[in-house]
């Protein structure tokens, strides 16, 4: 990169208020702790935990995470994955279709490559061309010599998508679902995995009760599929899914064995306005965007940190209410600026210079559009710089 | 970077079939036609113009835009100034505030390095205390040694911002803005150097007329100041401002001197839907995301560009209509996907594995997504990857 930034290295150690604005940091105590609660649940509630990936995109943390207990990562991307495995993360899930030949290449060699290392990689499919050609990809990787000595056993999981409600990518539940897996289980290099069940819009239905419902009308999807699989002889295996706004609903399901929840560790601006269930672990905001007011007005001051530094697409940020720094909303001033201004009941405004502490609407992408995330230990009002975490599959689209 | 992408530097001299999705792509013929036409107009109208590079963040494209005839470019902060500094563009205006000490020390540090080189930079400011903190950066940057030898005579130019409009930044226009620039005499490392006077709002009016009522608006609140200026016995210097969507106007003011449009080169969604100024030239879209189907359904298909790989601030995509592509509407389908469906009196949809472009919304913070644009010439149709233009100051926030 062509950034000149070598005052990054030079902050660890340093004062939370060295830290050059605006930036992303990560209130590291807050993290850990968000981290052990959801480990802790996992475990009494005997559900493997996947958590995704490309919220942080970062393999220091996808470690951490293994540490504490999770099974391994999902990614939505093959360069993700690579990035993770090339990382040391060997047991990775690309939650999501591929399509493209050249890309199936990609992730067929890294099967092979993991293989050898004990890891694994999976993949999700929701069509027969889609398994045909993967099914192609693998073959020509157990015979071509390309990456090394392939490995004519090495296989790779594959889960069918169905849709449960969000309209996006998936078969419908049911007979479809088992068409597709009757497909995988032709194809040597391919093992039919499991279900992947992930219904993104009942992550931000707010409501508890009608995330309850809509939860419950996927589950029922879900079971449906699993009951015709069984009919055919098929194991359903695992059924991998949920968002930090829904994984107690899977956990309790009975039918759900996988849980990908990951936002949790940040938990966003967007994902603290569900009303919580009571099952669920209360998480902290660990992510915020630190930035400085350098415009100040009889009606509005001005900041920094517009949506280059973090993401709109669900909702502005929040002004952290933080050591007397409340009473403050947010309007989007563009890509470079956000402008303040007194909230309801309050009339104080920020003075020019002073630097605030932003809650990012939706974390993955503000992650995204970051080089690195700055750790702190202490907490932001008087903590320390600990260490740089390189958003290792920033940009990594493909 | 750690992206395992070397498929980009063999990519050159390939087909534009060869480029993996999701990608952002320039067509280089069509770019280039725009800037053809930018630099016809400023010159026919004898304005200066110096683009905006928040957009494109690309010193290849700052230099191909100063080789056209730009006087040099604005950036918004202070590390973009650097980096295009880095790559050999040394003359550069920073069109926003600075405020904290130590990015000003930075800010002087620049001035004294391009001093040397014939170069300038040049400053917005719009409050006292901006001003003092700028004049005792510069003046430790005079007698300092930190880098190289400095010069004791260089001066940094400060433009006064004034608010035409928008409501961001800027002091208002009249005695306020007066008292700046005679503040800014003070300082013998500063120079008046004129008036920033850029309304964001009036360029995504998309009726001409009210365009044209807002920017009068704006013009006579500049006139004013130049006037309390010429009272005040100081020279009003020069007025720079203007985007794409009204630069004709502040062209034909008589009072602005220079011109920072810069999104023209790409030509957005969003500055498309404006009501042409007849005067202004006719820009062609010349920035794509190019993504593939990866999932089909009877009632839509899901494509492989969500907002990781462009900006939804100023509106959703659109699918670009060529090539018998077009009848089609992008709906947000998350970070990661896409989702297509047939226009109002179409009913095809794409096929599995098909490939798409679309038409981002807003440029700047699309590019600022990724770390290379590929320039194709030839067409989007068959045309071949002529070069990779890295996106140098992808991430430069601070």
């Amino acid at each position: 990169m062509n950034k000149p930034a070598p005052y990054l290295s030079e902050l660890i150690g340093k004062s939370v208020h060295d830290i050059d604005t605006p930036a992303l940091v990560i209130d590291l105590d807050a993290m850990k702790r968000n981290l052990g609660r959801m480990a802790e649940f996992a475990k009494k509630h005997h559900v493997l935990w996947r958590p995704h990936a490309k919220l942080h995109k970062c393999v220091l943390l996808a470690k951490m995470q293994v540490k504490a207990g999770a099974v391994g990562v999902c990614v939505q991307k093959t360069s993700e994955a690579e990035i993770m495995v090339a990382g040391g993360v060997n047991d990775v899930y690309i939650s999501n279709e591929v399509i493209a030949p050249a890309k199936l290449a990609r992730v067929a060699a890294l099967t092979q490559a993991v293989a050898g290392q004990g890891g694994q990689i999976a993949i999700a499919v929701d069509s027969l061309e889609g398994v045909g050609r993967l099914a192609q990809a693998m073959t020509e990787a157990r015979t071509g010599s390309r990456n090394g000595t392939p490995n004519a056993a090495t296989v790779i999981d594959v889960f069918v998508e169905i849709d449960v409600g969000q309209g996006r990518c998936g078969v419908q539940p049911g007979p479809d679902a088992v068409l597709l897996a009757l497909e995988i289980r032709k194809h040597p290099a391919l093992r039919f995995a499991g279900l992947q069940a992930y219904h993104g819009k009942v992550q931000h239905v707010r409501n508890i009760q009608e995330r309850r419902m809509a939860a419950a009308d996927a589950m029922k999807a879900v079971e449906l599929t699993c009951q015709l699989l069984k009919a055919e002889g098929i194991a359903p295996g695992l059924v991998t899914g949920a968002g930090t706004g829904s994984f107690a609903l899977e956990a309790a399901s009975g039918v759900y064995g996988e849980l990908q929840a990951g936002s949790f560790i940040f938990m966003d601006a967007d994902y603290a306005q569900n009303q919580r269930d009571p099952v669920q672990p209360c998480f902290e905001h660990a992510l915020f965007v630190r930035t400085q007011v350098i415009s100040g007005h009889a009606s509005h001051a001005v900041c920094d940190a517009g949506h280059k530094s973090h993401a709109i697409d669900s909702g502005l940020p929040q002004v952290h209410a933080f050591d007397g720094q409340g009473g403050l909303d947010y309007f989007n001033g563009g890509d470079e600026h956000g402008i303040l201004r007194p909230s309801a009941g309050h009339t104080r405004l920020p003075d020019l210079g002073q630097l605030l502490w932003l809650i990012p609407g939706h974390c993955d992408p503000t992650v995204n559009l970051h080089d690195v995330m700055i750790g702190v230990s202490g907490g932001l009002k008087s903590g320390t710089v600990e260490r740089i975490l390189q958003v290792d599959a920033r940009g990594a689209i493909t």
